[in-house]
């Protein structure tokens, strides 16, 4: 058995494993991607995006239970540095990630937003990927959608999803302009919050003029997730929308699939690239030499710059 | 007199010109910020930074009064997709520009963050240095704080001010302990909201975390920033906080000089490299081309970015 066949099998171990040789960028991990990527293409892809409190890793965490009573093996990939599953668990809710700790069909994968320029899409792509080969039927990528590179892995989501809450202000609301325009259903979280019927309002007042832009129609669910508390309501119902989606837009699945292969070819490319400049980085004596004749106004920033590129 | 004479002496038009014709990558305005650069380096660098709904655009706003009561120009470079600076007014408060609009001490450039992948930080440096050749002795760079770009940016910044606001909740408190290694002036906006006091309490608590780590002192202001209405306060203080920071850290200017050279001399790099890759993506037919041969299984996408990477 290789280890390709381990990962094809849903070994949790074997996968794990590809991921973080993946992260290190280890040639022979590069070379078992690309066998198993005739084996991708069966998973469903979720996004999920929204204002930080939000309430979105609870959300999740709801949503793993939901899929897990209907049989669906869950993938999460988290790229949010406020969830409490990629790190932002400075405060301590690292529990809930235990909740689904002893289950197999469970597989969480954390992905650090800082420290690592440009490579966030990269790996969330081969984190996916991986997962799609192992067998997970729902892929979940959870982010807070702000920044681009977060805005570019939302897009290729089969569903994306865009999680609001009520009563934020209206600094909230601009943000939620903006991702808007890549919702296909929209949930407000934390309904029993004050404020949640404005909110409700003022996005179908939003989505009203999206449409006249032309944009299929968007689903609103209003929910409460609390972790499989008593007081949980509305997550059953998110999942149906997003099933509901899916049936609607199946047509778009091969559009879905070159957009995703789009994106991830750029990000590669974009990666190899940086790899290059570094290394001709260091034969200019590494940036801290060429910042230093900046300071000192010997050369400007576009020169020194220029100086690296001629040698590439 | 060159356009370059006209922007040292600050002429607005001349400087809104220059970064417009910077953003459209006209090779004769970046053979004039070559010229610019040594008459750089005067600016007093400010970052502003904080979750959305932290109130930071009207911070920004009621400080820019403060400067100029001050005799101080002040430019602003809003790289925040929830300021309504910088286009995130969908629900409308531009009327905030417009306090300033008439001022020709105030200088305020917005930059777009969605479809400008990679480039924001390049585009802040570059209007940066615009500002400071033109004369302006305050320059202060607002950011939503979340993406890795933006913490990059903030990290060049003399002084780096991260705002906060009262009871958003723990997922938030997560957000602030990642901008928190940055920070030297903590501001504890909305500060007559409920839990005020328990939000400054949190801070404390994370700041002693962070100096058992080995770092200098932060100062934690409150303030109402209200748009200069009757109830503002503390934003005085803000700004003497930052004056605080500037002289105690002064002697560290000269490696903060050579850490912003570093970060603009590889964003240079990236961006170079990003057109170069663009323009050998173009000769292989495009993306679409490439991505199509993956959607029909005949190529994965690592072996198609391997083939683009051969040309470069």
């Amino acid at each position: 058995m290789t280890r390709i066949d381990d990962v094809l099998a849903g070994q949790v171990r074997a996968g794990a494993r590809l991921m973080r040789d993946l992260d290190d960028r280890i040639p022979s991990a590069i070379e078992e991607l690309k066998k198993l990527y005739p084996h991708t293409g069966k998973a469903f892809i979720i996004g999920i995006t929204g204002n930080p409190g939000a309430g979105k890793s609870t959300l999740v965490d709801s949503m793993i239970s939901v899929y897990r009573a209907q049989g669906h093996r869950v993938g999460v990939v988290a790229v949010d540095p406020t969830s409490p599953f990629s790190g932002g668990a400075i405060l301590g809710d690292r529990i809930r990630m235990q909740r689904h700790a002893g289950d197999t069909g469970v597989f969480i994968r954390s992905l650090a937003t800082r420290g690592q320029l440009g490579g966030l899409s990269r790996s969330t792509f081969d984190v996916v990927s991986v997962l799609d080969a192992m067998g997970f039927e729902r892929v979940i990528i959870e982010t807070v959608g702000v920044g681009q590179d977060e805005i570019e892995v939302m897009k290729t989501a089969h569903t994306s999803v865009v999680v609001s809450v009520p009563g934020l202000g209206d600094d909230i609301q601009a943000i939620k302009a903006g991702l808007l325009e890549i919702a296909d259903v929209l949930v407000v979280n934390k309904a029993d919050r004050e404020g949640a019927d404005r909110a409700i309002r003022d996005l179908i007042h939003m989505l009203d003029l999206r449409n006249h832009i032309g944009r299929q129609e968007v689903e609103i669910v209003k929910c409460i997730a609390t972790l499989g508390t008593r007081e949980e309501s509305g997550v059953v119902e998110v999942v149906r929308a997003i099933d509901a989606h899916r049936e609607r837009s199946e047509d778009r699945f091969e559009e879905s699939k070159r957009e995703r292969a789009m994106s991830h070819i750029s990000e590669l490319i974009r990666g190899f690239l940086s790899d290059r400049a570094n290394r001709a980085i260091a034969n200019h004596g590494g940036l801290e030499d060429l910042a230093q004749k900046v300071v000192e106004g010997s050369q400007d920033p576009y020169s020194a710059a220029e100086s690296v590129m001629k040698e590439l």
